[in-house]
């Protein structure tokens, strides 16, 4: 047995309440090195009442490990704990303490302890996420609606993008294309910054409490809220609180009048005067972008009137939650004021973190609901987009990273497939749509929620910004419409089956064809098999299931199955979602 | 390489801010697999400015692992990272998103990230701690200084103690001894509860504004805190936030209003009326202890109340701290708010919480300082007391324990031998006062801040509650003259040397004996090494040292060095503290 794999600790992705009755409790261990485990948990003041043995499930497994899940629901709301792993030859007792050959004399010494079940340290997503399509919009580039707001200098729609042109997109423009987004069947939309400020991508805010003139003003937005919400469309803003722009009063006081300016901890200056040599600013950044100077979010009056704004834009304009740029940066304090400030106005508001790595401390219940998942990005880009990596390796980054938070995290974590920020999947699949189609596919059949990037519905590509944030194509002869009703019938799917939002996941393999990806959604009513032939040559399925009667809802190809193993051929790029009643 | 072992987690004990500037990186690997690592890390937004490669440095080892550590002073507060693990042989890089055989061609995507320093979020014990060597006080059992404040039916001092008798301790009995503290080298006291209670040991509190009568008034205590404080000792006062007693108002009116009560919601009540069946309250409580209402410490009211309490006493009366009992079944949001809230009166205040499993989920800054080291105390009876476990053993436990928390909670941790909740140390060493000693030695000479519980110095046993809690013994005649001359000793040797108090600590292997235990404490200035023979037989220790040079500063016994190599000979139970200068 290798106990040096074996990984376990307390209050974080390997034990929390999912609810407030319920611990999930997770072991890691060397792959296809233990053949069962059993979880002895029990009430450390009634041991003798309360203990049980709880068999735990194979929940996963990556490139090196296993992972194995138990749910627990102590009657009294705590547990000590320990884990007896057998490998078919010896078994090995895990307490906190460390390994033993016997299982422990005296059950309150040693043992891994869950203390207590508190309701306000568990992590508790608002469900709407959980059935939620989100759509990203970037502002500028959707719609023009209202061409009486234009700016200066704005260019005809459709035209080449470049760092700095305008193209008049704005809120009216919105307001113009729900139909289309309720078409799509879309039920949630992301927008890009709104707030004031010089750029066409408004990342450098200059008036947190102001809409930028180019898109409209306050009211437009409280009313295309509104609109919205009577379509049952909910819609996320993004808050740039990490750093201001150059334009912001504040920051504009410090240049004036200098270390004199009431303002000038509102940011962090290393030395006066504000300089810039060898492209490093002598004042902290976003990155070394001397027109985003990082704001001092440990400064009282800066929390103040920050948490103003979180507050404002939820209980005056209605909006449902907060995507938060450069999260990682800002200082966990300040999440954990802005999370209790924002729930306290509306406990279902969501919160969404940028952090592009490990995103596990800010997922323990106290400062956000989800993060943009993109290691999920990153792996379907490696699969699908690039085949860079077969189904096999595929599955294994999928599965770690979902074993690295809590299940209420990954209900609801943001899973995109391109950006503002990056280049456009259907480029990076080198125009492929078969490709850019498996990938959607797959995100719109997986655990979390997840967002279409403008455009990538009816075929647009682009390269990095500017390229990712060409006009939206409103002529229907330009838009490729056999891949929007692609899109229309997978959402659709997702929105009839609850299984396909948060059902249990499970990758199977296929030992013969590693282009073969193969994974089952299932919950207590129904049960998916979806087949995925990753590659251009017409490939064969064949994995054992537990059912034999499946039905083809996404699929013409033939599908039989013999003794429990399942034979389906799909043509290249080919997929098949296969569906059977549980029980 | 044993991949499978490998264990890097960001923003953890695995990686954190150890002050404003810089960062500790630590990485987990098999034992004796690794022959090297090398730390490579950067600014993620100009890494070509920024990066360096930081050779890791052998941590510790326990039975399974070794660890390795880096300090990290990044310029921008931001660094991504990457580790290059070498076996002698191969090398494999390991990268947040996995193991590769190449370095990483890419810096920005897949690497670790520790994405800012931002001081609000860095864990600040209060210096003095580092210096602190403790004195716990049952107060009941101490000194009856006042025997007019004797509750009724007080028996006679020194009798044999019961679950529910008193003997009339009091606080001017412990003004009365402070010399016989000053003396002893105490310059901290942690004072078990002092709010009104109707027990001997006050954890069921009724009122936790007010001094319990039998001890004396608020102000008596702000007269202690105030000639403590003159004499350079400070106060830590136990506070009972979990759970209440029977006789607290708000409960009382509970039992006679039912559900009418405006308290009701103070307490959890799961089912009405309050009873007990089958030795399990309607009600949550401590353990199932009927006296000992669990609080709801969710309820705002009750919130507000108990910080109100907190406050009072460090801004009123003066007290350096608290340690909060059964504090891990209480809200971590609670704790949030208890931190904020009595370090904004007094930023230099301990918070100690009461936890004996793992405690990480509270060390990170934003709830306590430190926690009370009870698998320290475990460790340490199993070797020194119980010779459960030879040094190398012993040694594995205390680096496990080390590791997995920050440095400077570490460096505060409050390290017990023994407690009003545990058997006496005397007791478990079967009254062999030369095993007490060397464990004494051993807490007194380590890392984290020592406490020693009352009379231990002086050769007081007992057994489990209520034999723990017998009477001080003030006739010199009665005490053991000796040992508190050894404790005297020792405790100025730990305030005469920082390098005792915060120097890096390391365990050398002896391996010819495994009760021979030796470790190096050692900062810029003194070097000391630190020899214990835990067995009843004569031992000659042998250790490969890095200086020729040493002098006994508590041993007669000869020391010779000969080409590195020590050779000391010590006698049953002898122990040895050598002292080199550093350079």
């Amino acid at each position: 047995m290798n106990l040096e794999a074996v990984y376990h600790r307390t209050k974080s992705n390997w034990s929390y309440a999912y609810d407030a009755e319920t611990l999930h409790v997770r072991i890691r261990t060397k792959k296809a090195d233990i053949t069962s485990i059993e979880l002895h948990c029990g009430d450390k003041y009634g041991w003798d009442k309360t203990s049980a043995i709880i068999p735990m499930v194979p929940l996963a497994s990556d490139a090196l490990f296993d992972y194995w899940e138990a749910a627990v629901q102590p009657k009294f709301r705590r547990t000590v704990y320990y884990f007896a792993l057998h490998d078919g030859e010896t078994t090995a007792y895990m307490l906190e303490k460390g390994f033993f050959n016997e299982p422990p004399a005296i059950i309150y010494e040693g043992l891994f302890d869950f203390p207590f079940i508190n309701p306000a340290d568990v992590l508790k997503p608002p469900s709407w996420v959980k059935q939620a399509v989100f759509y990203q919009i970037f502002p500028e580039r959707f719609a023009n609606g209202d061409p009486s707001l234009n700016p200066e200098g704005t260019e005809p729609w459709g035209g080449t993008p470049t760092p700095k042109n305008f193209f008049g997109g704005d809120l009216k423009g919105v307001l113009d294309h729900l139909d289309y987004l309720t078409s799509l069947g879309i039920n949630a939309i992301y927008f890009n910054p709104l707030f004031e400020g010089t750029t066409n991508h408004k990342y450098d805010t200059s008036d947190y409490m102001k809409v930028d003139p180019q898109f409209g003003t306050n009211e437009t937005l409280k009313e295309l809220v509104k609109v919205c919400h009577d379509r049952g469309i909910r819609v996320l803003l993004d808050a740039v609180f990490n750093h201001s722009g150059h334009t912001f009063p504040p920051y504009v006081d410090v240049i004036e009048r200098g270390p004199a300016s009431p303002y000038y901890d509102w940011f962090h200056i290393r030395e006066w005067p504000l300089s810039v040599e060898d492209g490093v600013p002598t004042y902290d950044t976003f990155g070394f972008e001397p027109i985003m100077p990082k704001l001092n979010t440990e400064n009282p009056e800066v929390k103040e009137y920050l948490l103003k704004v979180a507050k404002y834009w939820i209980e005056e304009i209605g909006i449902d939650g907060w995507r938060l740029d450069v999260a990682n940066e800002v200082d966990h304090a300040f999440w954990r004021d802005f999370h209790k400030t924002v729930k306290s106005v509306n406990p279902e508001a969501y919160l969404l973190g940028e952090i592009m790595h490990d995103a596990l401390p800010w997922l323990l219940g106290d400062q956000f609901d989800a993060v943009m998942n993109y290691p999920f990005t990153n792996a379907c880009l490696d699969f699908f987009a690039h085949s860079r990596i077969g189904a096999d390796q595929f599955a294994s980054r999928i599965s770690a990273q979902l074993v690295s938070y809590p299940q209420q995290a990954n209900e609801v974590s943001f899973n995109l497939l391109g950006s503002h920020d990056t280049v456009r999947l259907l480029t990076l699949c080198e125009g492929s749509l078969d490709r850019l189609k498996l990938a959607y596919l797959f995100q719109l059949t997986f655990t979390g929620v997840p967002c279409i990037y403008y455009g990538d519905e009816i075929g647009i590509d682009g390269d990095y910004d500017p390229g990712n944030r060409k006009c939206m194509e409103w002529d229907p002869k330009k838009q490729n419409l056999e891949l929007l009703a692609f899109f229309q019938r997978i959402i659709s799917l997702r929105h009839k089956y609850a299984a396909l939002q948060t059902g249990t996941l499970n990758f199977l393999m296929d030992l013969e064809n590693d282009n073969n990806l193969i994974y089952e959604r299932r919950d207590g009513k129904d049960h998916f098999l979806i087949l995925i032939n990753n590659s251009d040559q017409s490939s064969t399925f064949r994995t054992v299931v537990s059912k034999e009667a499946w039905s083809g809802i996404l699929s013409d190809a033939p599908v039989s199955t013999q003794q429990g193993q399942l034979n389906v051929t799909l043509p290249p790029f080919g997929y098949a979602i296969l569906h059977a009643m549980e029980n």
